[in-house]
């Protein structure tokens, strides 16, 4: 079969189409054919070696993907041969609180991703997607909308009414966007072009501030709540926006932490967390009942992910430069193969 | 001033105009200038005598009320004379777990309701009610509002995907219904008249549930969720519903137990509880921080509550009637001041 | 091996010494060669065919159990050989919300139980014990533990200062008693035994209340508490407690229901229910990461259970007559094997 | 009467006694006669103009003290002439959520302080004390136990088994010492000094680590909890312990941040923080339903908080400068009135 991997050094340019054997799923595992792939900030910082430079090599990045299972070993109960099925992100992280065990176990490094034709996992890694969706709606699920969803829903418990600020127009963003919205939220957003909010606008979001126009927009946003600030932000930043998005916090408020996913890193002055009582929440993306929940919500709002672009899967360098160059709007897939 | 009250006797047909003092707020209350009142099968309850044998005559009846502040104590800076505000249903729960003094506060009974032309209250015990609300609409908010929202917010915390059952189509279902789809929940409603479901589909419900016709209602949900059942249930009915409710109920759900509002009374058989890990949670309408978060999350949503019919106040005896017969979708309101 | 069954017909006397085959542990599995099992009263009532009268026969009942791993199947790592572990009452179940696949794999009924030199079990169906903990001891925490932990700790969130009310000296009412106690909790407890109660105190009980001679114990834990009420009731003894279980309780209180594992049954009057905001939590024992949590607990307090009398395991059916008479304080045991 | 003020200018050396009128309390107002008052290091913050340089002056400085109440005015129910009182920190944060206005009310800046014979407050805003403790005891209670207190408890909800990281031996820390085992949980503290380590072990500490000879504590923590690390760390120190607080928490674990009280100031390394998925809360001191709550923790455990040293009242300056020097083990009281 064919994958791209990245072989001897570290580098989008090193990513290159190789060939390797199709094997058999051993007991309680499965081999899916892919579909499509999605991509995120971390598969950049991966290839580039930025994200854990002693992640040995050759890897077959990428951590999401949608494929249709093709073969069960022995004892699989869980999901049948046709179904159409994504990956999960953190392969044992079923549920309940994480483990070092559970996080050590997550696709495009340290194991390998969805960057290839035919992949085998365990049965209990992969989660069957809802119906209304395409195989590249589908493939955006593992991580930017689960992020969204653990961020918002699992961890951060919103509640109709509350309001939720968001920053940029990137995959968690939007989809955070779309899942504050099924909640009830009152959405503020982010963006450096008036043209991306006014899409974000037209996908639901109550107020967008220009960054580029409006630089202290933690100012810009309690006013905007008569003095409130956000009940909970998705700080997918880092260095440059955590300043102000402890500004645009409520008190008693929730700050969820993205950061590696987008590439942030930061520092973070505690004395206004304290001083507001705040929480901040590192995220991992989540766990498989999470997935669970959120296809459920999904499904009964018949929601649909923002796709920005699809290329073929050979194309994954340049789509990789893409993403890090951060034009889009929503997500980035890749076609790798046809139901 | 002008009230309605019973005087000597428990019975509705003892529920006569009574002509009463206003009196100046002390300190840290205020008075109001009524504005509408709205009906709750308590309120029915009460006047008949049912709800507290005990409870001391005479007694202006009514929990739910809004009105005008038109004079403030000394000390008061929560409301400004011109606020048009509802009343607090128990009086002394602003927040947290409740307790038997915040209970013994409630308003209807013991304390006078909302059936007079003025009210003084403490200042910590109106709520100021959204503006996009008509003052009939405002007044369903203190007790049918509120217990939905602390059935399924508060205590129930259902999230976007979760699925809702709800029982008939009265003020507090109906509530229920609008808020389960405001956070994104997949609402299945029953009634007795395919006419009221068609009314439930139109505000968005998923699927309706003739009882008349489906009498074994509790293995028709399970039938339409794929034998999964209903996450949340809020149990208005009593005696007559609860074993359907609870083979409705999905394994580690929630069921909110609503019945003294609606005059329901029943015996539950705990083994199906025990045998799902069920939860069964008795909801006393809630406190005031759950009334202001309701209010925003019906401001961002410009969410508008479902009035039946409006009737004078003189005609409170005939408007409970009305109610108790039970023909109503929504709230039935009294009008009794103009702005 | 020899195990002991019930083979054709439900009914204590029925249950008797067989020989079965010692089989290997496949993919995924462990055999372990058992030390002890410990009773609990739902294995009465399921070897007398109450339980669940469509349970197919031949049965090796009992769920709990300790035994040493002695040979492990392909890919296991949660556990090597010579590893002391409990057997988890519902196999499937590791964390997270219950359903009903999760709760379908419980041992003793439907799934073969521990009344077996051998057993065979999933890798992720069985729990390393605490190491200061006998044999015996050990034996005990899957269900009676279990319990009492998922009932005050996992759902209950009990906290120090908390009063917890405990109904007679079985086997989840003695842990519960050492639970609480261990959370900072305040216990009162009854019994129709002086001696009973004098023990319970010896174990810390606060207060002991003697249901023979205070058959209204319901007010007299408002009197203890001078009016509040027990925060948390764990309650065990169905019918003929409930209603005295919810007089007990404080407003907001919990009332966890444990009756299938001591044979309760009963109906609930829910105006008390709903009249105090009180939840009635139905506890179905717990899940894997909540006895990891458990054990962790029992360590660091170095906490020994109350194992009240140990026989041969060829007398299980005495055993199980012994447990239903109710004389015991604490569990009873069955010796199978010794390391 | 007698109060301690600083009236032009901040800094310890300008605390001086002052004579100020003797007021009646208003309508839901209670006067205190002052017996002891507790210092904080955010006392020593204020008085030297570091915690709020535009804090207007004259200030009577500190937030906790315990008085008699002398006098009540009109409509108080609360508490009645006699009864022992602790001060509460925000006066007008009863429970729930924190907001802005909660918190802009608490004593020793904005509002005067408990350096004085009499205090008037709101009848709210005091909570009777447990009659176990003496009056400096009991004076401890409103900013370091109640801290404590809502770090473990209310926001972190510790379990028994818990492993909880505690730094130095101040106020806070000797407090959560005392709180987390009452709550089950095993305790590591640091300190400079192995004297103070071998008195945190007589107080039930199950490790202790001398931060100067082994500067890397944190991992430290993750030897002795074989590698999962602390579930819990209360975080008092600040910019130079943080980095080492992040590496000793467990996956998924909470790190309360609590600086504000002991004077830290720091930049925190957000990755660690998102890749063990960790909490970090901010806590400031706590509502009034917490304090009550941790009272009859207090009260059923017979709790008793550790004193330091007494000095009389008119010795302010001398007691906060020692507490600045941080030589203590436990709290710094003032003497102000004899029963």
């Amino acid at each position: 079969m064919r994958a791209m991997a990245i072989e001897n050094n570290f580098g989008v340019e090193n990513l290159h189409l190789v060939e390797r054997p199709v094997v058999d799923p051993g007991p309680g595992e499965v081999r899916l054919r892919m579909l499509t792939a999605s991509l995120n900030y971390r598969d950049w910082l991966m290839v580039q070696g930025f994200y854990n430079p002693r992640q040995p090599l050759p890897l077959i990045p990428c951590s999401d993907g949608v494929g249709l299972v093709e073969a069960v070993g022995e004892g699989v109960e869980r999901v049948a041969p046709g179904d159409r099925v994504a990956t999960l992100f953190a392969q044992r992280w079923i549920s309940g609180r994480p483990t070092v065990e559970k996080l050590r176990s997550t696709l495009g490094g340290p194991f390998d991703g969805t960057l290839a034709q035919h992949m085998v996992l365990s049965a209990e890694g992969v989660v069957p997607v809802p119906e209304h969706l395409s195989d590249e709606e589908a493939a955006t699920l593992p991580c930017a909308a689960l992020t969204a969803w653990s961020a918002l829903v699992t961890e951060g418990q919103v509640k109709a009414g509350d309001t939720v600020l968001l920053l940029g127009t990137g995959g968690v963003s939007i989809f955070a966007l779309q899942i504050a919205q099924l909640c009830g939220c009152r959405v503020i957003i982010t963006s450096s072009s008036d043209e991306k909010l006014e899409r974000a606008r037209a996908l639901g979001a109550w107020q967008g501030i220009n960054y580029r126009s409006t630089q202290r927009w933690g100012k810009k946003v309690l006013e905007l709540t008569e003095g409130r600030g956000a009940d909970h932000v998705v700080e997918v930043g880092g260095a440059g926006t955590l300043e102000q998005s402890l500004t645009a916090a409520a008190v008693g408020g929730t700050v969820s932490l993205i950061g590696v996913l987008s590439g942030g890193s930061a520092d973070v002055g505690i004395i206004s967390a304290l001083m507001k009582q705040l929480r901040l929440q590192g995220i991992l993306v989540g766990h498989r009942e999470g997935f669970e929940a959120m296809n459920r919500a999904f499904t009964a709002a018949s929601l649909k992910p923002v796709v920005d672009r699809v290329l073929p899967f050979e194309e994954a360098p340049e789509a990789l430069r893409q993403m890090a160059e951060g034009s889009h709007f929503g997500k980035i897939c890749l076609r790798i193969g046809e139901r």
